[in-house]
């Protein structure tokens, strides 16, 4: 047994063993992709290459080793997850666990090392074409799930590649901007999700980003990469380019960035395959950065049991469990956004005619946005989950009334006792790529939504997106507005279940649902998206931060989410120490349905000073209560460093409770 | 509240009240297709109209009213289920009542109140294309799976439908061939599972065949309908016809049938629409004919409680608990034929290159077949179940191999560690309307089957079909033969578990593997298909009943299927008594993995006469043993009404254990 082999040594000890082992071109193999999605191994060593795959909401579809054709097989499907914001919405972390657990389960299934995800930007403007990928527009929130998930992923003997490292907010330009953002935005915003990822979640890899921060490109950003990640950090895992993110061998040999991988098949060509092994020979280069990506390659190849396949977990995908937890997700990923005469939940007894109308109703949307795109083993759509909770009681007729790019046909709406309307975005506006020019509904489903409440006042109105919309046409005559994610495969039974009240919502808003995207802090402080530069002149004034310090009212606060039930809170206690502030409060369920309900608590500094937000979540828990059920909720925050005022709510703009000082060291 | 409402008065005085408030055209209405699945209901008196759907392995997907266009929409994904030759594959009444259920309850879920199933006609001939709606060769084994599945269809508040009434027992000329049975093969072979369904089951409605019958078309054929469904059964149900069957105004009216429907968008022009009334006001057809139909069709309605909502059952569809069912059931499908050298199972941890070769492994087969296609939520394909069995430590390559009506490219079989190659048959051959000429594998397959064993003698053979195929070719150079029916959504899950050992098979034939269709009675005696005409003149000597009587030697005989453990049949006793005769034997299991037994009995006349079967199976239980464990087995079975030796076996051919004499009366 060679020295490398033994399980013992230290991980450092036995990858530099193995690398000097290697030749030149060896090394070289394993720091570039060698095909779409893998780097080349080393044979003779027993060495594999590294398989990736996208993306979050699953793993991708095979594509042939050096083009972008799908293998065309059917051993890709796979179980489609509820997308990153539906996650974040749940304010669950198990929950957060359990889906990282499925993905993770599933990356290895199908054979992969790693998973090209979670995506843990900050969802800066709601027009980011990805933000349907993202978690939150706040860093608690997102590093509070983003941790769990990862480590649920590599619970599975794969990789996490939590991406986009960093400040990657918008599609716009996305190869080329220059971010401008300031160091205390950075550390308080856009970085917290990734040094928890690391630091919390441990994940093995981590994606630099497209676009260039201060002047650098994050692939080769030293403030970013040496400083933060490599030197304060201590993040000993690889650093893995995004697709066609690196632009020059000098830069990417010289930074900490470990593999460098692209979109085209042009293998050899690659910045870090022949040019690299060239300057490396003629001594522009110093072989030894290369060593230390090796080594660095090698130790999260031990990490994952690459080398020793008998202690390598196998793992499965599409897997009734795996849809059983896509559908829990699903169940508390719904926000019940408005709901005026306790319109909802409607009987399932009573209803015996219902008229749905909407594209989005029959629509799947797994196979769309992108590298997100999923070839899922099937999609449950509001549609289908309606009519197969109804059963054969109730006669369901459906209309499109508006259809993508086509002008709306005329829809009837007075057969109905019932009508329910589900229009919304879809993955032509969800889309990595593109931004989206503003918050309109498309298709003209502004007119249709008012000529159905005209119609039929009590029509629930159902939106299905990644990322808000305008409401304001209609919203006052509506009764009801319920969110619906991309939720998965089962996302449309989840939905059904949460219209006739099998499950009551529990769902709170992870983002500002803004009133229109000029009233966003980017668009007004700063600019979205920019030029050649981006400047995040809001610095820290971001979401809910930025309108809770400037008064700006929006449609739907961060943290909101209604309830079949109502809750109370009462007795509001904290404990300050110097590694934690715990608060305590008891909340009683007064109404009469089961239910969850996210306990959120907002630090709000006493003096703020100017560039401090009002106030900013530090803590929450989600609970379960029956009926007249009461619970101690016990939230362990961050300690006080000066006095505060300890706000609890059921949103960022339902305080119920406060503590108005706190202990201070 | 009207007399005919009140749900204390006998079904059939309230369905009289309720007709006579009912117009000549209302009454019209009720007996023929309005549309092309459902009938006209009475608004004004609350009857809905009656609708119905294809087909046992699902309910259809949604058609336009008046063309064969699909709706187009999600909502009609449903389950897919095991075909009937699956389901008689478990020989497990409990799972036959299961997957009615499971049935029943997709029906109601889509809205319906008919399924136009379960097929129970007879497989005579291994070459009808439509054997694998079909449950069985056997009479025995056909009914006592057909009446729980019933009962379990019906346990939803739907109507099975029975069907095709009788001796539809080939495609070739279905609508106008004329079927020549005598009286003894009718009602020993064609007729005891439909009696079962009638009686046992209590199906609802019954599906006339298309052919004719001795001379008449089953639509009106007087002995079938009138002398023995109506009168001998006393059966009060409601007779459908084909689609298309029906031929004739008078006939049709004058008979036992009472809905007319047919495949043609002229709905007043089917026999039973205007032609019906205009010969009813002219004289030439009396109304009271017409009155006992509509009679019949309305206590139909009220047993399945159409005209009273609150106490209809509202059904579901697409729920895990149907997939979980199907799996179930697809699990105890699969017949191990061959098993050489204990090749199988294969080690999953063992397995670390696996060669897949064949398009059945990628193929899914659901939405074919005819009227018994399936709009399938998702189909598991067996290379996808295979996958994710094995999980990411083992590389899983997969070639075509075959190409349907292609020529098979060269196929690499040197690559691989196993190899497995899964080819067989698809709904271009097991189909709806045309039988196939000869029982060999299509695509060349035999080539290909022989190339791989050439190149690999350890190469598992798996088969997917609806009927059998030849393998004289290669069966002898062949270890293992897997045989895998259309088996539903997680078909491709369920062979990957009995490959790899996660599931003992125990799926036993349900009907005889003829080395050639020339082997067949009905091809040696009889006659298949016959011209206008065809005579069964091979009598009651069908499937092993003529093999074992004539000496044929089948590729695999009735009731065979090998497992992964072994089981020793002893002390075999019997009690008979004038209503039944009890048998009792010990089975032990004396291998080393928990696995399950059919444990069959066939009784053997002692001193049979020419036109008796040698043996003819009369009683079976499916029983499940750990390793080491014994069972006393208890079956019940007719009485012995004279002199007969009970054979005990695992197969028909495979008898451990006979009692030579038994009571007689």
């Amino acid at each position: 047994m060679a020295i490398y082999e033994s399980e013992s040594r230290k991980l450092r000890t036995r990858a530099e063993e193995l690398m000097r082992k290697l030749t030149l071109d060896e090394k070289i193999g394993m720091v570039h992709g060698a095909q779409l999605f893998q780097t080349k191994g080393v044979e003779r060593l027993g060495i594999p290459p590294l398989k990736m795959s996208d993306g979050p909401m699953g793993v991708r579809q095979e594509f042939h080793a050096a083009s972008w054709i799908p293998e065309g097989t059917s051993r890709d499907y796979v179980t489609y997850l509820p997308c990153n914001s539906a996650l974040a919405s749940t304010w669950n972390r198990e929950l957060a666990y359990e889906t990282g657990s499925v993905l993770g389960e599933e990356t290895r299934g199908r054979g992969k090392d790693v998973i090209l995800g979670p995506g843990v930007n900050i969802k800066r403007s709601p027009l980011c074409g990805r933000n349907f990928e993202y978690f939150s527009e706040d860093p608690y929130l997102t590093k509070e799930l983003a941790a769990p998930f990862i480590r649920g992923v590599q619970n599975w003997d794969v990789a996490a590649c939590v991406k986009h490292f960093a400040a990657n907010n918008q599609e716009t330009e996305r190869l080329w901007v220059d971010v401008e953002v300031d160091e205390k935005a950075l550390r308080e915003i856009y970085l917290p999700a990734f040094h928890d990822a690391v630091e919390k979640g441990g994940s093995y890899t981590i994606m630099a980003a497209y676009n260039r921060l201060n002047g650098q490109h994050c692939y080769y950003n030293e403030h970013l990469l040496k400083e933060i990640l490599r030197d304060e950090w201590e993040y000993e895992g690889v650093v893995i380019s995004d697709w066609g993110g690196v632009h020059d061998t000098e830069l990417a040999a010289g930074a900490q960035q470990d593999i460098e991988m692209s979109v085209t098949d042009d293998f050899d060509d690659y910045y870090m395959a022949r040019p690299l092994k060239e300057k490396i020979k003629n001594g522009e280069i110093s072989e030894t950065v290369l060593d230390e990506k090796v080594v660095r390659i090698l130790m999260l190849m031990f990490r994952l049991h690459m080398m020793d396949r008998e202690k390598r977990k196998r793992g499965s995908y599409n897997t009734p469990e795996h849809r059983e937890k896509a559908l829990e997700v699903a169940r508390e990923s719904i926000v019940l956004l408005k709901n005026e005469n306790a319109r909802l939940p409607l009987d399932p007894d009573k209803v015996k005619k219902l008229l749905v109308i909407g594209e989005n109703a029959d629509c799947m949307h797994a196979a769309g946005g992108g590298s997100a795109e999923i070839k899922a083993l099937y999609e449950t759509t509001p549609l289908m989950g309606i009519c197969a909770l109804l059963g054969g009681n109730a006669e369901v007729r459906f209309a499109k009334g508006y259809i993508r790019d086509e002008q709306p046909s005329d829809t009837e709406v007075n057969w109905q006792e019932t009508s329910l309307e589900n229009g919304g975005l879809n993955h032509e506006h969800d889309s990595e790529g593109n931004d989206r020019a503003d918050m309109k509904l498309p298709y003209e489903q502004d007119i249709l939504i008012k000529e159905l409440l005209n119609a039929n006042p009590k029509t629930v109105i159902v939106l299905t997106g990644g990322s808000p919309v305008e409401m304001g046409e209609w919203i006052d005559s509506a009764d009801t507005v319920v969110w619906n994610w991309y939720a998965g495969l089962e996302g449309g039974r989840a939905l059904a279940e949460v219209l006739f009240g099998a499950v009551n919502p529990s769902g709170k808003l992870p983002e500002t649902f803004y009133r229109r995207h000029t009233d966003c802090s980017a668009h007004v402080l700063g600019e979205f998206p920019g030029g050649d530069k981006v400047s995040y002149k809001e610095g820290v004034f971001v979401g809910y931060r930025y309108n809770d310090s400037f008064h700006v009212e929006p449609q739907f606060c961060f943290g909101h989410g209604l309830s079949y039930t109502t809750f109370q809170y009462s007795e509001a206690a904290a404990d300050a120490s110097e590694e934690e502030t715990t608060i305590y409060c008891t909340v009683e369920n007064t109404g009469k349905t089961a239910g969850k309900e996210t306990v959120q608590v907002y630090f709000a500094p006493v003096g703020r000073k100017n560039d401090e937000p009002v106030q900013e979540l530090k803590g929450f828990e989600k609970i379960s209560l029956m009926p007249g059920e009461k619970k101690r909720v016990e939230i362990h925050a961050e300690p006080c460093r000066r006095k505060m005022e300890i706000r609890i709510g059921a949103s960022s703009r339902d305080i119920r409770t406060v503590i108005c000082t706190c202990t201070v060291f």
